[in-house]
């Protein structure tokens, strides 16, 4: 399998089930309707936990451009192969999100609200201001990526043993920095689904909400970034 | 232990721990009552990670019908043994049902929701439509089965190790995926119970709604199917 | 270290945090006051993935002598040792409960509900019917220690390997069954608390409901039994 | 990377994960608002999980001084590297704390409830009463710490392979003795941020309650001491 097929499924998989917990909490007539932050918080880390399981093997599981910014700064992978990585997983960011549309096509029918539309896509801050949305989402991925750093420190790339560990900071993640962006600390997770939204005819939408869209693309990679440069000092 | 046996066992433990966890949230009076869908996902993620447990060393702990039919399109196991693998899982839903309704017997008596105790059975649609609802576990099954066929990927079969990564695929599933049908993916955890459901005397129980049992036999087991054809390919 | 000293420390610990995760959710003016069926069994589950962990390796972690009974019908362990199990296992409950009295005694202070109190010791089922209490006890046990024998199948006793797979277990005969009768599965986790809760002096206590007290004995003692029954046959 | 780092980089995470937690939870606008005692000790299970893959290696991932204190007095640690311990802890400490000040900005700004504000840096007692707090800090740390002391055993200090469990038992001291002073059961973790919230210029802040702060100083002390006692006798 190539790089790119493996990044396309594992990240397909990571959003499928990230954004299908969103469905199900915010959609109108789930059965998990308004279950709360601690059923999105592991419904994300169970998502990260089957996408690295999939691509763990052919690709090192990075299903992040912010991780994978971070190994290529850590030279642990060459910027020829960044390509493969990138369109692998916008593309599969963008599938993901087709399929949670289309296991909950009759809830996105029984649901008005534009905004918990939008939100089955892409993230939007709570309270609206582009510095300090920026700077939540560049913390939380500073501490995302520096934390799997560590974990996969011995080796150059994400293992099926890893699995469990990043899920499980994806898990502390969304509870203790989910609080004010909803946090992306991934480009493609924000921009892939959002470009779907954009596409796809569902009644009830609204607005993409393209001025927000940089945010969660330049604080995951920024904070990405310095994780590597941290690291690579200690 | 014969593969029937062992089927038999899991299945019963599976399906006890996944339609007690239902009684416990759904029927009167209980300790568990309304206390939401995070108990429900973490009920059926124990339910299966306590069949695969009991399983795993004699038959492989398939539990599923959609699970063999993959592994069967797949060569990993042979044609002659699947109605021993059938038997087992249809008969072990059956009596991990019975278990459930004795566990809880003064409960069902103390609920007159007639779709509530449906529930503790088998599964049914938030929004009625067969289209849509063979949708949703097709996709759901195709995912989940897909998974597992990269966790078990080395062998031929599931072993207790795997006990684990696969209950946290089907937490994600249930927390993802389950707003729509409530998640079957499993021919025999529906039927199972659905025609227990028809059997039991029970004061307050409504039909049995076999028009729409169907639904979580064939969804899922196109889903399956599916998983093994692309994960044939790659 | 002796195997009395090893249960009673286990016993003790998986006490400790279990009664006090009932301690949190029931008692008034908690930080975790009604926190739901989810904090409950979540809490037991690591009271005893503690436990296991502390007692594996001097004494095989039984902290249940519904477990003890088993394995000594496989002739796991011998006769001569079953006292001091189970003298470990009752003061060690006793102790892990007023640790938790110690840890909570504002809290009940400020606690008037006398049912309430009682909930922080002992079990009692939420609809009174011996019968059928019984049965639930017996069916979750079986199920319960059942399980565990398959998990400790290769060798004689729990080691600190088994204590997740014990503890996700526990999870889920709470989540699963727990709704009736408050999941004793184990009589020493009731009757302990339940002299401690007779002799402490606690101003709104009410009385410490011994009509009650065989069922969480003899129903996890005989659930305990039949599963070494059924395990010896397969 | 030296001792002091580690445990800074280390307690840094343990409490930015913490605190955030917290913060999710207290603070208006969030979008974890209200969502309940589970969030909190998920939290901070991850958050110690995080924080001992990163500073194992090189530290041994004490991250708390109740725990430098126990293995002093165990002598698996020599006490002139304590002071390397202690200020890497107490530093970290108030470093993650200001990264949570920083990644919820505006939600300090939209909270107007200084005690809530409070509780995202340091503990506060539901019931305030200096002798009670302390003995439920004590016994929380006794617990907490004798049960390490049993995972760690083998060796002399935590490796990576101990994050989870010692996120477990840090799971199971927040479920079950969490209620009465939300459980400091580490000095740094309670002095470090508190020292920050008197510091920060933050709108609605009320005192630091000084008062209160020796009682998750001293008390978590004494549990860890009297743990290493305990565990060196048996």
């Amino acid at each position: 399998m190539s790089i790119f097929l493996s990044e396309f499924l594992g990240t397909a998989i990571l959003i499928a089930f990230g954004n299908g917990v969103v469905a199900n909490v915010v959609l109108n007539k789930t059965k998990g309707q308004n279950s709360g932050w601690i059923v999105i918080a592991f419904g994300w880390a169970i998502a990260v936990f089957a996408g690295v399981f999939v691509s763990a093997k052919y690709s090192g599981a990075h299903l992040n451009p912010a991780v994978t910014l971070a190994l290529v700064y850590l030279k642990k992978i060459s910027w020829n192969v960044v390509p493969q990585y990138l369109a692998g997983q916008l593309l599969g960011a963008m599938t993901g999100s087709v399929i949670v549309w289309l296991s909950y096509l009759q809830h996105y029918k029984a649901t008005e609200n534009a905004e918990g539309i939008l939100a089955t896509f892409a993230t939007s801050p709570a309270v609206k201001s582009s510095g300090h949305n920026f700077l939540t989402e560049f913390l939380a991925t500073f501490i995302f990526v520096l934390s799997i750093l560590f974990i996969v420190a011995p080796s150059n790339s994400l293992g099926s043993l890893d699995a469990l560990p990043v899920a499980l900071l994806v898990l502390g993640i969304g509870l203790s920095f989910g609080g004010p962006t909803g946090y992306a600390i991934n480009p493609v997770r924000d921009l892939g689904p959002r470009i779907v939204h954009q596409l796809l005819p569902i009644t009830h939408k609204g607005g993409s909400e393209w001025k927000y869209a940089l945010v969660p693309i330049l604080g995951p990679l920024a904070g990405g970034l310095l994780a590597a440069i941290v690291f690579s000092f200690i």
